[in-house]
């Protein structure tokens, strides 16, 4: 019996709104089933300013993802 | 007179919602007084996914009470 | 012609609300012109609690702006 | 409907034998109730040496426990 | 002449038997020829509970290989 | 035989007089017998100011004791 | 409107020439559109010894590239 | 209402005496009225020594004070 | 007799020609007198890579200066 | 009476058995008396895959020893 | 004309009185000569207890002294 | 057949030219054979500044070199 792997991608996601929603965005984008995600682990955040524009809300995560299952 | 000496322990909070309501429930969970409470440090955030569920944010919080009073 | 130089402020900001928006508030504290601002990265995050008020959520930020344009 | 919270405590077990033994002998220790067990992640191993002995492996751990269940 | 260039991804193993098995089935499941493997590098190690259940060993690795050879 | 099983915990002591002494009472003050404590390690120091008050040197610890003998 | 998404890859590049050849060896092999490419942080330095060869300068740097634009 | 918003800035002081004294010294020197400083959290300390002389002790501090008061 | 005191600012200078030249250009920016500047220490080192533009290398200095002299 | 001072000293052991076994070969070859051995400190663990050949398993350790006795 | 070389050893004094002795007695612990040093960077500081004993407080410092002289 | 082991020790070196110089002055200065050497890992980089003197660059690195050839 194969024991579960995972594998660890790194994304950086954005929202207007909320770090929260930052976070979302950025898995939604990874194209990965729902399925065979796990955790979502916050590295850094930040919040970016432009010339009249709303502060953007920045999240860079780490986000663990089914190789072979148990 | 005896110095002010704080206890520290560590939590994880959860919530669909936000962080911020994570890490609330994990300092309303300690049971302590909210007179001793002073407060409540953020060691990690993550964002756990299971199928059919909406996203659960969690909050590693560092908790400091007070355990003698100056 | 000069390249550009950046020069980095550490600030902490506090809201009743979340913790975006004491990072906004301690970037709108610096006193700043929003043209040289870049990029509040956050430090560290956490929730001070006192008898009888709502917890405040304070951010620690690190903001870069303009010293010298290109 | 509450929400899960988690307590995080810290131990060092010890073992002739590996650091595998090490970190059981800590989690076995914490007179806790394997359904309340969730992980237990490392945090430093080290080996103590002494005249006449066989070296001790340690394993200093985080253990996290249910505090409130969903 | 072009330099090696390598690529470093993280993945994480388990074992039922030790953190070495953990890491070993980690690097035989990325799919790569061993002929590229270079090494991996453990990040963190924790210990899995279950009720009526063996504790799973796991390692965290960053594997790297080569993705241009000298 | 058992192996010898530590638990460890964090405790922010205070002192208008050194860091070695507020160490000293954070250690006084968590009410365990000498016979099994080992060893407080430093984790952060810090002195806190206020208004027409000597300042407070706060050391906090890690301090470990036996939990399980040898 | 989607925000954009950046996805960050680690990879090893090496020059007997300096750290930032190195860096950007690392940048050239990784086959990516230049139109995509954003910013590669230095992650470590080192430099390799081989007997009867000229020092290998070694940069391991995380790239990051959009994945989604806005 | 506006909430408290902090700044931080980094200072070395030194002293023939103490680490105490040495991180006294920094503070006294940065021209800040007492009632606007809150807590100098230590960074790092060391002892720097030259032939003939007493070592000096040396602590780089990060000191807070209000910028905003609420 | 007063004991030295340094400020320590952060600062971020770029370059297309070279890391050195980036730290270089981050101190010359920074409007201090020579006299009093002390060491520049490397923080973290990046590269930012836009279309059609040579590679442009920063480096993020910590710059420390005499306050006060012995 | 003079107090204990001790030296630490880095090595890197390596096995094809497992990263305990590192361990002890890194410190049984540092020629050091057995009587003057402290503690080894794990600071990495990693496993080098060649071709053709077992997985190496290695382990970079701190190991302290007696310089002066109490 | 040669460049100025340092090595940095590791090593860990003790004192029963304060850490600035125990940082003092690992640097004359080392048999250099006192030409030839430079700087002793505190790494950790803890406490040791035992039973009918006063506390020993000890310093891990990183002492750095001339290889080769400009 | 022993494994192969390796020490590890710390160094300065410095060079007005640039940090891969001051690396390789480090290692020159070490007095071990080229043939035992094999990495040089950068720890942390800085630039000195004197008054009327060229900056100049130095480089921290760890040093690993065989004690026990396989």
């Amino acid at each position: 019996m194969a024991e579960s792997v995972y594998k660890i991608i790194e994304l950086v996601g954005s929202s207007p709104v909320s770090w929260e929603d930052a976070a979302k965005n950025a898995v939604n984008s990874a194209g990965l089933s729902l399925r065979d995600l796990r955790i979502a682990e916050v590295v850094t955040l930040d919040m970016k300013m432009e010339d009249n524009k709303p502060a953007i809300f920045r999240a860079r995560v780490k986000l663990s993802f089914k190789l072979v299952s148990d």
